[in-house]
């Protein structure tokens, strides 16, 4: 041992060492990209002639912010910063089982509902077995499933021609299950789609799936989702035990920045995944902030509504500029321009707005643009109109 | 697959299920025990006669709170509370560069170490890998090596009556080492017991162990260590590439409720751990406060200094009780009460006094106290005098 570890002083072990040692997951695995650093983009924005701040319509936030409820709860849990928080997430689990009208046994709090797609992957997924999920569907479904060390795969999504271009092919995801498949990923509404599918189409699709396999409906923009046609997952969980539905608190409720999801399934599958959850996974500010914006239903509402309609006119002002737009029921619009987005992306980022290049998910024609507010959503169309002119 | 879904319809799938389909490490595990619902009992004691406070001494968190800076940077930085955090946490990571003197390409970022302590189990153990760490360490260090399905190899600590009784014996862990180990966790100085070793042993023992083992330091505590005989692991790092430091702002920075931790070690292999990293695993709050807080040094070492003096104090004042009070370099003494301590433990839970009880650690005998505020340490000390009768 002496040797070896003389040899090694002042060696520089590199990447390709510590990969090597890497559980086969993690050697297959990129890191994440984030594209921009938008910390210094922002501080380039701030110090420049105008002084404007940058628009950001990159990471489908809420222009809106949390309810003041929120606020005034991470105020007072201030206070108490120095203490752990509470490991079990009572009154938050509460407040979200009365809301829900299911038992607080069946609620799971993460880190964010990344967190639960990640943890959902390591505890159900591994090395030998299949994960389904559609293309261009949310990043993390793929990266759970390498993490895992799992097989991906990938259903094609429905053509661009049709009712509901790229969306779900429900299908098509049930054709891809083999006898390996332990886990499967959807997400109602998709994102960076922004499509949905309905409830009839989803009953259907569950009927078909095999109970082996544990369906996770990813459902980060559901509360925005007002199409007649939509509807939740939750009201299935009780016919299909092997149903999980995942939700957040950085879309609607506006609290990005805290970090804090959560995932609604059979009580057994809960307790499983407890076993695994980091004991203070969610902060103690979030479980006080999203406990109260849980109680802020005026807030929720107004946000949506304002979000519904911005959407609707940014969707219209793109057409009108001969786009393509995506059907949404999201808080963003997936927008086609007909050639490569990459340089329209690239001006845009040097008059300071913000969107998401959608390369990476394979659709470099597309961008994704968040609805902003109103003086958002008119900022970023002057400067697609100077860069498209 | 029709009938099978059928018949699936109204069953409840049970824990047993689903445990049967979740991978190797989680089948063995079982979910974190929070011994106390501390919610319950804070709302129990705030409405009782007296309407005292509970004295909450259980979880080693530090009675001064954070630095005023870090309390403006989460005001400061509640109006961006909507969007999510910067996932590259640059800002952070460069004041621990600059503090530390590494290169910012050495940091990993963490919600809490906690995450960094169980990332390093997910990418570096696994089935047939063993993991050593020693009896009576840090709870982690075995849910880490159980969840990736790896072995754990035990190493006994030094006996009781031993300079530093029960402290890690670092020759024993060295001798722990097999063919199959990828990972060695050891703390310094450690919890529970409170212990710790000197720089010329870590130096030595470093030395013994081969490279292909990554040695994670866990330094929890390493601010409040003022032996003239300790020294971190920091120092080390450059001759062993295949160590790294885990580090916290939960303990003498007063930010335990917000979740940040941090890694040092060699820049390949925190690349590789960066492809597993969830990309905003910390949340925006946690990033500007622990910048915050690093600048802050006067309060830290203030912080430090009442903790040391009280320390010393509540020491003395168990001894002068009859009670054996192990050495400690952090902000908690192990005590043992030669018998059971579970009873004490109950009867003082009923005063409104939490001490961490240690069955669990495979101490019975003994029960873990935080060093309190002076108020606090009174308190324990009148309720223990009482118990104790």
């Amino acid at each position: 041992m002496n040797a070896m570890a003389d040899e090694a002083g002042g060696d520089v072990l590199d990447e390709a060492w510590f990969a090597a040692r890497a559980c086969a997951g993690v050697r297959g695995l990129k890191a994440y990209d984030p594209g921009h650093d938008l910390v210094a983009f922002r501080r380039r924005f701030a110090g420049s002639a105008g002084g404007h701040p940058l628009v950001e319509l990159g990471s489908n936030e809420n222009p809106y912010g949390p309810s003041d409820a929120a606020r005034a709860a991470i105020l007072d849990q201030l206070q108490a910063i120095h203490r752990y928080p509470d490991p079990l997430g009572g009154d938050l689990k509460r407040a979200l089982a009365a809301r829900h009208g299911v038992a607080p046994e069946r609620i799971l709090l993460g880190n964010g509902s990344h967190e639960l797609l990640m943890l959902l992957g390591q505890v159900f997924a591994g090395p030998g077995l299949d994960v389904v999920f559609a293309r261009h569907a949310f990043a993390v479904f793929a990266l759970a499933t390498q993490a895992a060390g799992a097989r991906m795969r990938i259903a094609e999504p429905l053509p661009r021609d049709a009712a509901m271009p790229l969306g779900h092919d429900l299908d098509a995801l049930a054709a891809a299950i083999t006898a390996d498949t332990r886990l499967l990923y959807v997400a109602n509404p998709n994102n960076p789609t922004g499509t949905w599918f309905g409830a009839d189409a989803l009953a259907a699709f569950l009927a078909r799936v095999p109970r082996e396999v544990i369906v996770v409906v990813d459902e980060a923009y559901a509360e925005m989702a007002d199409a007649p046609d939509y509807a939740s997952a939750l009201g299935l969980l009780d016919a299909h035990p092997n149903v999980v539905v995942t939700r957040t608190f950085s879309k609607a409720y506006g609290l990005a920045g805290l970090r804090c999801g959560y995932l609604i399934g059979a009580s057994g599958l809960v307790a499983v995944m407890e076993r695994l959850r980091e004991s203070f996974n969610v902060n103690g500010l979030a479980l006080a902030a999203c406990e109260a914006a849980l109680g802020d239903e005026a807030h929720l509402r107004s946000a949506c509504a304002r979000n519904a309609e911005q959407r609707d006119g940014l969707s219209r002002a793109l057409r009108e500029r001969g786009l393509d737009v995506f059907p949404s029921q999201t808080n963003f619009v997936l927008v086609g321009f007909g050639r490569d987005a990459a340089p329209i992306e690239r001006a845009l980022t040097d008059r300071g707005v913000i969107l998401r290049p959608m390369g990476g998910y394979g659709l470099p024609d597309c961008l994704r643009i968040s609805v902003g507010n109103p003086d958002e959503n008119r900022r970023l169309l002057a400067a697609l109109d100077e860069v498209l002119a």
